[in-house]
């Protein structure tokens, strides 16, 4: 009986943030062991980091194609299982495309594709292959995300009517200069959207997967603040949900002073919700005609959900890092569990996969052409 | 040489909630007498109200214009110098109008008027009368909002590119039966606009005041989200100001769970701040690269704005009422030093006045014709 | 029917902090005159801050004795009924004896005498008198500090265990030369304490007011930390109370960075409460087994002890001011009623008498006297 | 260039808490490799992990003995060469001994030993192997921690003057009965300690550690608050240092509704810091005349000490098992430093080992001995 996937990595090279953080959270839990890579487009670099890292010299790959034939060509027992690409978004979706085809499971980082056309595409291989496909929408892997999900889903507050999510960070209030930052803001390898693809579609992700609502209208304001800056680096949307609620999304790079503080709030007939990362182990639920409940990490009282994704005690702060590990860690479990012919339950597919990734270029795609329109609302169509 | 000024009040009887706010902000510095009023439509109560305030029986007039014709017959020594109106919206006008054609210095709850046009006659009335008008926007009367716009005054954090406001109550989120609730659900007192007149107005001026930008352009969701009822109860507004730099205004009563919970935050190019009314005596200035900090009332660091609003000693908090009795003594000691011919100190001539009436009706005007547009952006115009 | 009380205050002169808090205090609710006073041993200050508080010249007095004297020669109707007394600590119980003596009611601030003996008398002379005494310890004014002493009263917390009191300051860090500091250290106007008879004696009420129990043993350790000063400046206090709860109470004037940051915790069998001054309009609520409540001013769930003390709705802060305004607005209604034999509501009664003030030199003597002894626990005795 | 460290683990089994902590501590930076174990005093518990964790059955043992005998007789690049002890406190110092004799580093769970007499016999035998010993007080693993250090030795604070040190749990707050509270109560298993040896010891070394001065004197009130409970579950300490500061040391397990609040504030001169856990990120400066600053994990401007600490950058919050799992890394990358015969950033080296682990003991058997006395202040001597 398998117990740990063997994974490759595309990406994470010298430098890289994310690849890094894929590799911790891939750890964290036990259930992964990377044993391939092709981390760089230099097979310099790529070696420096493969040796790093630990993996056998005959399978640091010098590129993706490389890698996934000869993966492919090896034992059952020895290949890897899941192939993780994290590489910027442009090259996202070709080696996506040859892995499902040769039959290996895929973790993405978001955004899923450069168009929604590939994240369409991508959803058909994907199905054909019968393999799982996870994205990584870190802040969908919170337990008290996952808790606010399901309070919601109880009924408690009642029908939704309003919600703000917002994503304020302020590392691109200069033309600042590094391997994160130009990327980013390159067209050929971002896609149409900077701040919007980047931290726009999380902040997307996150409202629809709390609400289990989805945005059918966009109206939105499109800017690029900093001069020469060739793609948007701050963007206001107004919302419109397909149970009538009406919304407000909020991300920027260019709100200087702040880090990374991505919140949600939503109200329903009778109270509301708040969560924000920076005290990721509370969620604040409101009512109407009684005081506040301020529900913490590791509880007793939490859902199913949130116990699942949680590792210690409450009072013992999880973070970033276990977020992305509970996306890596019910990925496996639900391969794992597939692979081995047993049930999966629930708690462990409450994973972001391909659906999530068509609704994330969808609202790209809309966004920018929102930006653009003189129209007030644009349909959000797939 | 005139100490106190002797004022009277239209409106603010038994039940009213700003009313006896007034009265207490009246209070808090020594600085007025209530010696008169007209407090309700109907005379018992205005009698009861009156005489629950120790006011003599013969200055407790049936209506305004009863009670500005005999004050005006008084003697200078004795007739009151300021009329303070506190009525619906609807009733906000015609008192204001007579007050200033006879000679009185006004103070008017928000929004100033009914209409625009209201706003801009009582504007060259209020010119043509050389009397003073303050306009209770109790927001501005915090010493860290005074503070927040002495910081961004003073070009440490770069041009303004970005800014946030909002005002979430939750107390109409059910069709909600009370004197309060009654009249701002209802067109014809309240005017066009419900929870944007109420508390967007408050928003606005807040913004406006904070950053010393003006609004220029306007794109609105305005919602009615409580069946039957007449007005609306939320919106969220994107916001050009004349500067090129972009906002969002958030103003909801339907927000089920918050109490009243007006926050602002301001991203310059190389920094920010935030203030929210929860923990008012806090500003916190955040920066690009280097600690945030936290401004508190009462220390020595602060511009003259803030300590000239300022009672006690920094960790005694100062609230809601403090706010508003600052607009009520700044509004005072400009009055007092204009009638002894002295010359105002700057930070007591920085209150609101009718020309934020009027950009405040300029706005709810905007916002709702906005809300009612296909087309994206509206221009503010007065 | 008596609708307001005449009152004289002694002390509060140019420069004072506290005679002014004193006189907003009384003003907010509209309750008291202020008509007469004695401001400062320098007739010239005296009569300065008599005329700017517009105080008839007659009724400016050169000290407590002709205050007393003259307001005694007054006919009943003109003369004051409250006396109120804010100056340093070595001159409270003169001016209170002489009042009492003569048929005032009296306002002390705290610590109510020098001397435990001295304060044993004025509870003699006030029984005698039949007349009220106000202590003015402003942080039982709060109406979340009524609210948690309710909820505690209510049993659901259970037996009380364990309480931390703590009431740091940063202002005496350095040998700071000010009206404020120097009376406060200097043993002939403060008596033998410093921190712990200005500060450590609100903690130490508000600990028993919150607790409904009584302090018994003490083990202090009391510092003097900036050379050369003459009396304590900090110190820490292990406490058992007379149910078997142990607690600790905290007081420094040399915690540098801290402002006046009062906080209080409780805990019983199954849940604990937390109230800071900071955060002045929430009470926490903490359960054993289910999420933390946060109550709030204003709110609809409160006891009457809260709501009786709150003047505005929730969201909208009440202060510093306004905890002390309710102090006086207490005993107002408990005078007036009184004096006009009507029946006063129990949550009127609820404010710090001479009982309290006894209690607090008491634990003064006691402290001071632990902090000098090698014995570990030293009986409080009264 | 050995790369990796392979360690094994006593203790650990089915239902512990800590050990599960110390396996994810120990994987989230690729340095250790677990590959033998002796989970359980029961055998097939102990298979049980050992075979959920992917051991090899043939280095799963029977006891500690076989374990250490055995690994020790492997060949050296195959054997373990850190032994980690996650045993309740009275398993701590046989196999820890037993481990330094034969050879191996180790990694301890704290409290160190039973005895003030056993840490001090670790000591000597650790000198004698020349290996190198971690003992896991995890809050010391936090980078603001380690940030509050250093700006504490930079002297911009002042020399310090105070010091709040709290520890407050609930858990223990009944009677319960589970694996974790049974041991903890029980003092075959615990030692003379109950709270004070559980969290009492950390909250100690993280104020020697941050202040960088030590205890000298020791005045404690020590309680069992739940009946029959044979050891102590709450306790408070007034402490004096060898600089002449003076401190509070308050830890308990029955603050009904608490979590796991370790909070710590020192003041010195000039400012003072605060930290707590459940804001990990956040490291507070108060000044006396300035802004408070907020130093924030992951920023640039903080001490190489943090830095080194942070896996991510700001905005991206890391909670306890980071914290846990600085200890693990810095161990290791000392570790292999010196077996590679490398020199060791002092970073690398700050992690607390048998000196912390003595004077924590020292801590214990003082705080105890007070608890009993009716001296005040009683030596802490080593």
């Amino acid at each position: 009986m398998t117990k740990k996937l063997r994974y490759a990595m595309i990406g994470g090279g010298p430098g890289a943030f994310i690849g890094a953080v894929h590799r911790i959270a891939a750890r964290m839990d036990n259930l992964y062991d990377l044993v391939a890579g092709c981390f760089s487009s230099s097979m310099e670099k790529s070696t420096e980091t493969g040796n790093e890292l630990g993996i056998a010299s005959n399978r640091i790959y010098a590129n993706y194609q490389e890698l996934i034939t000869k993966e492919n060509a090896l034992p059952e027992q020895e290949r890897v299982q899941v192939i993780c690409i994290v590489t910027p978004n442009h090259l996202h979706f070709a080696p996506a495309k040859m892995a499902l085809e040769n039959g290996f499971h895929v973790i993405l980082d978001k955004p899923i594709t450069l168009t929604l056309a590939e994240a369409k595409e991508l959803k058909i291989l994907k199905e054909k292959s019968g393999k799982e496909l996870l994205l990584t929408h870190t802040y969908t892997g919170y337990p008290m995300v996952k808790e606010a999900k399901q309070q919601l889903l109880s009924g408690k507050l009642g029908e939704i009517r309003k919600v703000y999510v917002e994503y304020p960070q302020g590392w691109l209030s200069n033309a600042v200069e590094s391997k994160q930052a130009d990327w980013r803001t390159d067209p050929s390898k971002s896609g149409i959207a900077g701040a919007m693809g980047d931290i726009g579609t999380h902040a997307f992700n996150l409202v629809e997967y709390v609400t289990s609502l989805q945005v059918e209208k966009i109206c939105a304001d499109i800017n690029t603040v900093v001069p020469h800056r060739r793609l948007d680096d701050d963007g206001a949307v107004l919302l419109k949900f397909n149970n009538g609620a009406s919304g407000v999304l909020m991300a920027s790079q260019v709100a200087a002073g702040e880090e990374n503080k991505v919140k949600i709030r939503v109200y329903g007939e009778s109270g509301g919700l708040e969560w924000h990362q920076e005290d990721a182990n509370s969620l604040v639920l409101k009512y109407l005609d009684q005081p506040a409940q301020i529900l913490r990490t590791g509880s007793g009282y939490l859902s199913s959900f949130a116990t699942h994704n949680t590792r210690v005690p409450a009072g013992h702060p999880e973070g970033y890092l276990e977020a992305f590990a509970n996306l890596y860690r019910n990925f496996a479990l639900t391969v794992l569990a597939k692979e081995n012919g047993e049930q999966v339950a629930v708690e462990c597919l409450d994973y972001p996969g391909v659906e999530e990734g068509i609704r994330g270029m969808a609202f790209i795609e809309t966004v920018i052409s929102s930006g653009k329109s003189d129209q007030k609302w644009i349909k959000m169509e797939i």
